[in-house]
């Protein structure tokens, strides 16, 4: 697998895309992004388990099941949630007007929308915005597309890969935003993957879910999970490769460079959290089962306390042992074992459930590092899970308490 | 029932108590509280969920199953948590010294500790603290018990009622401290009640354990559960009433006398959450089942966007509608109406899982209240709960990150 520093998701064969300011952002930034494919694209999508879904979710999640998905569109500035029946008309009509633009069916086209909750959408103003966005598709307009669909993102989030498969160079790329868990008034997780992978859609669904449980679904910034989160793929078999329909050599290297590019995108997402100054990588290992060790990760990175230690660069195992006491996993407290990665350096600060000497200047240092490890030994079975999040800032409760104030 | 405000628990029959300073924080403020008890007092106790337990905690679940309790020891500064065998010693030892002082058994006594994690108790100052403690117990010591057990608190939490039963006058009273959920280098939740009520034990304990379910643990500073955390009442039958040994009119009103002590000393814990500009409660009406109504309910007062929102001042239903969406309750978003209150004024700010048009400054006003209310409908059923908690603010963030910087 190589990874392609320069290259966006213009670089995959068959793939188009636009970034256009339409007026939905008062900023006048880039607001509306279109991204097509050549082809008959196969697609698989991951949606927010949220009760709240909102429109573009509850449209999506019946488009994803059409044999074909040919076009995206993603507008900011407005969620389209909590918007009711007129919410879910809006959705539809903004899938129709790509569908006439690039002369597709609606159920080819995936819509999403981010930013304040609760308004209807100015449709006067998207139904030209996405006009704009069609017309402007070029293979060019990869970064565009990246930079369209932030809000509160601090910078663009892409990422381009390429692998062998049945002896052809394929290309994977993908777009995606931050920058909290859910922000109703300003953000949500998205994520945008396209391939030239000639693959059945059945395969490319059980790539793709099973690549986001160690992922996406493995982040956290505020522990709150969004109305509007989701992570898709569109292949459109342009690299033609032989047709994988079946698990096999050609399969796994797929899943790897889709493991790659889905964990690399999750902590550029957590990395750029809002008013994280670090990125923080939990590792917990040996623990009984799979689903212990991600409670075990997970319940750490949302820890506000363990997450307010490491704003404080605070060596505070004393909160994370907690954390994993109140997880659902099944551990031994008196087994445990905490050590603070940095760049390179390494120091333990708990041994067996209890604090270990350890130079309180030397674990500042490292905690002061922009990516910190904490690496977590349950020696309890074989199973390990990686969580990725960052640090609670007075910064986080300004974007998000005092903004208004 | 009526609530005595000048009272404390020392204004129980048969309860001395005292609060000194025992050099075990360094500011020398008071930091052990012993409470003891004439009579053969029964006693029932709640203890953190958590699967780390304090070495108090461990040892103080076997003394509860004792048939008579007579003292209580607490000291503050140090959590004897995280201390393996050490810390075990070190709490049996608290207990014999005040045995001995006391001249009770070993099993009668119960210790706290609250304070920093992961560090053994200086056993040096703390014998001589329990002696001392022991010998100043006094009828006027409830007071300095209540501020001996405090650590980030900002006041001293306690609450005396009366009640008739028997024909006889019973006295509640009770102390507690905050202020998070769980800080292994600060804080916990702990709560000691008092009564001269007579009654049997197995009683006690279920009269005191339906109470905990709908205050103590209704209540969240951070979501963190402590390692200490730890609430326990104790009756000493010196009133005189004919004893309670099964349901009936003088244990209904015990049950609610205990309601309101236990619901006020949550909400006291609450509104003194670290940083916390004001109390949030949180009503959820009308679900399908009690667990669904609780889980509602927490969802929200534990949401960190819902409590940046409260301390912006920001009405923002749309956060509150996301995080019922992610809680495991069964719901309708569809159906969600949802109202601010705040000393007496009311304001709707979303119905049918809309917003309403609403004025946006009435709303600011009632937030800017030191009590609000959130007032939320399901129209699922006839199960209500209520939640307490408060505001995640800057001062949160500093007393937890940043007071190591």
């Amino acid at each position: 697998m190589k990874i392609l520093k320069e290259k966006t998701i213009t670089d995959v064969k068959g793939i188009k895309a636009s970034g256009i300011s339409g007026g939905l952002k008062k900023s006048g930034k880039k607001d509306l992004c279109v991204i097509s494919s050549e082809g008959n694209p196969v697609a698989s999508a991951v949606f927010t388990r949220n009760k709240v879904k909102a429109a573009p979710i509850l449209m999506n999640m019946e488009h994803i099941k059409y044999p074909t998905t040919k076009a995206i569109v993603v507008n900011s500035g407005n969620a389209n949630s909590c918007t009711g029946k007129e919410g879910l008309k809006n959705v539809n009509i903004m899938a129709q007007t790509v569908a006439d633009a690039l002369e597709v069916k609606r159920e080819e086209v995936i819509v999403q929308s981010t930013g304040i909750i609760g308004v209807q959408l100015d449709m006067e103003k998207v139904i030209p915005a996405i006009k704009k966005g069609c017309s402007k598709l070029s293979d060019e307009g990869g970064t565009d597309a990246a930079i369209a669909i932030k809000t509160t993102d601090t910078f663009e989030k892409k990422l381009t890969v390429s692998f062998e498969a049945g002896g052809k160079e394929i290309t994977l790329a993908g777009i995606a935003k931050g920058s909290g868990m859910v922000h109703p008034d300003m953000a949500t997780m998205l994520s945008f993957l396209v391939t030239d992978l000639n693959i059945s859609k059945r395969m490319l669904d059980a790539a793709f879910k099973e690549s986001v449980g160690a992922s996406y679904n493995m982040i956290s910034v505020d522990g709150d999970t969004s109305t509007n989160d989701m992570a898709m793929i569109l292949a459109n078999g342009l690299a033609e490769n032989i047709k994988i329909e079946s698990p096999g050599e050609d399969y796994e290297k797929f899943k790897e460079a889709l493991a790659y590019m889905n964990t690399e995108l999750a902590k550029l997402i957590a990395k750029d959290g809002e008013g994280a100054t670090k990125l923080i990588e939990v590792e917990v290992k040996n623990a009984k089962d799979l689903e212990g060790a991600r409670m075990c990760a997970k319940a750490v990175i949302r820890s506000n306390l363990t997450k307010c230690a490491f704003f404080g660069a605070d060596a505070n195992w004393g909160r994370i042992l907690c954390a994993l006491g109140y997880s659902e996993a099944e551990l031994d407290p008196d087994k445990v074992d905490i050590s603070f990665y940095g760049e390179g350096d390494k120091i333990q600060i708990a041994k067996d459930g209890m604090g270990v000497d350890f130079d309180e200047k030397k674990a500042k240092e490292i905690l002061l590092k922009e990516e910190v490890k904490v690496d977590i030994d349950l020696k309890e079975g074989q199973y390990s899970a990686t969580a990725w999040g960052c640090d609670l800032s007075y910064d986080y409760v300004k974007i998000n308490g005092a903004y208004r104030t």
